[in-house]
């Protein structure tokens, strides 16, 4: 399948790499490839250059957004929750009728509202939209032609392209959207990813609770002293 | 130990027959023990009147809220998150010194923010506070004499106080708080209650996620057809 991952963090690449080993083509779409490509130092999270890092994946193509998601059959948005919903809109055309993975959190570092917290990120980070409003519903609503479908919100993106590499697999994936065979493709993607458990949560809005978890998540991991955990639904 | 359950709702209920099971000196305080027990009809969610309910654990004492609290050595606040920080700033001075565990989850039922759901409910209810403050910080504000820990938050009363009852007891419970003796403290009862897996998510700041997570946990119940369940973190 063509398959392309908007954004080039860590997120996205993890996407890239695991889809590119499942034999799909696999596209990277960012702001603008040259300026991407272009850069020779780590980005402020100590992430290495893009061009150093596709270097280990060959067959990967970088390209402007637009371009990205034009080719595409399947699209993942690994773009930060805080740009998301205005870059996705201004490619909207593009992904009319196609299926959107969305796993992104709307963190926002508001100091008046992130709290200091004793953990090695120094503040736990606000979210807008929260509570009444979610990420996942904003871009369904800037894609009303689009099939939106938000999964992988709830783990490491390295732990949701290798679940096995937690508790042997062991472990539940959520998903929610308006589209059933949107989400039928969401789900037989994860499959091939290695999911076992996947857990329908219904219409979009429920990516409100799947992105609020993110400060469970956070206290989680801070507690664990790592991100790579997993969380079964035990019934 | 003298343990009182503040609060004569289905939650309260649940730890109070419990704690009575497993041989504590169990008091349960209300606004206004006469008013309480002079009900005879079901209240609007179709739970039975406290009278005809506590007919069955002789033992379990009904008294005011301040009386309540002052002949306690461990008290769990069963008050519904409206009415939580205003009932228990009034008993404060009975509190104070003691371990306070909190499990509430502070719904609003604003129909400006609640969310048309296609379930048994109706609404998704929003959350007030939310994201930059919480309930558990709000009443550790409120009773800064006193030592609060939250725990339960994530899981049905029913689950929380026998845990086996769901996959064998074999699933997470968090808690967390400011002082390390009244996490003890809260544990051992945990531990009598059944549950194996304690994760301590450190300080009160973490109860915004314990309480973010009552949309998961709805959008869970949904899903699934039933709010029997637990959650495990798999590590």
């Amino acid at each position: 399948m063509k398959i392309t991952v908007l954004g080039t963090g860590g997120g996205g690449r993890a996407h890239a790499a695991r889809l590119l080993q499942l034999g799909h083509e696999v596209v990277v779409g960012t702001r603008d490839s040259e300026v991407t490509l272009g850069r020779t130092e780590p980005n402020f999270m100590g992430i290495e250059p893009f061009g150093q890092w596709v270097a280990d994946y060959p067959g990967i193509e970088l390209m402007n957004f637009g371009d990205a998601a034009a080719g595409a059959e399947f699209v993942i948005n690994g773009i930060d929750g805080a740009n998301a919903v205005r870059v996705l809109s201004g490619i909207a055309e593009h992904l009319a009728g196609k299926t959107v993975m969305d796993y992104a959190v709307p963190y926002v570092y508001n100091p008046e509202r992130a709290h200091p917290w004793p953990t090695p990120w120094g503040v736990m980070p606000a979210l807008d939209p929260v509570d009444h409003d979610s990420l996942g519903e904003q871009i369904q609503r800037a894609l009303p032609a689009a099939k939106v479908v938000k999964a992988g919100v709830t783990q490491e993106q390295e732990t949701v392209v290798n679940p096995q590499s937690v508790g042997g697999g062991d472990h539940t994936m959520f998903i929610a959207g308006e589209d059933a065979g949107a989400k039928e493709q969401v789900t037989e993607l994860l499959r091939a990813y290695g999911w076992q458990d996947v857990l329908d949560l219904g219409p979009i809005v429920s990516s409100r609770g799947m992105e609020m978890y993110a400060h469970m998540h956070s206290a989680i991991q801070f507690a664990l002293g790592g991100a790579r955990f997993g969380m079964k639904v035990i019934r």
